[in-house]
């Protein structure tokens, strides 16, 4: 019975850090006390997970680094629940996967654990991270990731920009050639957006909607409240 | 004694495929009467090699695809010349290690075979592809590239907008990451700047310039016609 939130972004602008996301963290964190904060995506990891215990102890939940301490894998086994932080993709995944992380944290995630995820956390929360906007500061011996829902996600989502100069391809273009390679489906989520998914049952929620690309099929328009469970079958 | 051209990306906005380089093409490329292009970048190679052949053509240069027979091996190693078209960077490095062509066109390159890349052909031409703009759509084995130089470059190159809202990180931002991983310095190119590489002297040629980073300093600017020398030392 998992118990995801995915969240697209972290700060969206003009507000602090996981303000627009506030009551969904309450929401999917019901009678959490505590949890494990996963800081690999970005390199200061104190600074961070400082960050995120000031944040989460406004909502009542105690935060512990998931470096700190020597046993990030003892940690993630007996923890209430998890956040995973954004940053870089790459690294974040490419850390999980030296520390031998990746089964705990799927083991437990779908054995009910809550795990909330903010951009790369929600990347490698999917089933790979084929579809992150980082640039590949490192190699991680795979791309395959927790696999937590059968489908991969874009945060950040951007819309093409009418009238732009630049010749660089649009977020589109980017998942259409990834279709070119794999048949995997990409819920793009426009920044203000996450995914809620308890169990067998997904729901796009926060603002902005997202867009769902199939391969073979043009993408399809989603708005806040749509139901994806069909998503969830793989 | 390498004679390469590696240009931030093969169209400028306004104008038609490869018009912004014409003069430094026909430069580059002077006296030779047929090339090799390396279609990989894209997934259809046939129709990539034709709009690569009928606007070379027009610079008096016959063009066959890598792809065009069996054996992409013999065709590089009795190439004239190469150009190697953008597109993904990661399916062209992994086409390229696939078909066990990166020895060849290393050897071929710094033995004075002129090598034109432009965009992911520009990136594959360096240390690494680490600093690619491109979507991971496929996993190489390795992100070390052909090293015809010893730095990395940046194609496509933007600078921070004021007053965007967007709160995925500015491509400076993603070079800074990668300076916390990597001490390979990285050469910025901004649309409709090249570089231009004969033995060791290397210049920014085009339009618009470009910006150098390296780990612990400042970005430096970098305008039309700057002699970056230093930079092929290593």
């Amino acid at each position: 019975m998992r118990r995801l939130l995915l969240i697209s972004n972290s700060t969206l602008h003009g507000g602090g850090y996981l303000d627009h996301c506030e009551d969904e963290l309450r929401d999917v964190l019901a009678g959490v006390g505590s949890l494990v904060f996963v800081p690999y995506a970005l390199v200061d990891r104190d600074a961070y997970t400082a960050s995120a215990r000031e944040r989460l102890a406004r909502l009542g939940i105690d935060v512990r680094g998931a470096h700190e301490g020597d046993d990030p894998r003892g940690a993630l086994e007996a923890a209430e629940a998890v956040f995973v932080g954004g940053g870089n993709t790459f690294r974040l995944l490419d850390r999980l996967q030296r520390l031998e992380l990746v089964d705990v944290l799927r083991r437990r995630a779908l054995g009910g654990m809550p795990y909330v995820g903010s951009s790369a956390g929600s990347n490698v929360a999917c089933r790979s991270i084929h579809t992150t906007n980082d640039m590949p500061i490192v190699h991680p011996r795979s791309l395959d990731a927790l696999a937590l829902v059968p489908f991969n996600l874009n945060p950040h989502y951007l819309d093409p920009e009418p009238g732009s100069t630049h010749m660089g391809e649009t977020r589109e273009q980017r998942i259409v050639q990834f279709h070119e390679e794999h048949a995997t489906p990409v819920l793009a989520l426009r920044e203000g957006a996450c995914l809620r998914v308890d169990g067998d049952r997904a729901e796009l929620r926060g603002t902005r909607g997202g867009r769902l690309f199939r391969r073979g099929e043009p993408p399809r328009e989603l708005e806040t409240g749509a139901r994806l469970d069909e998503l969830l079958r793989g």
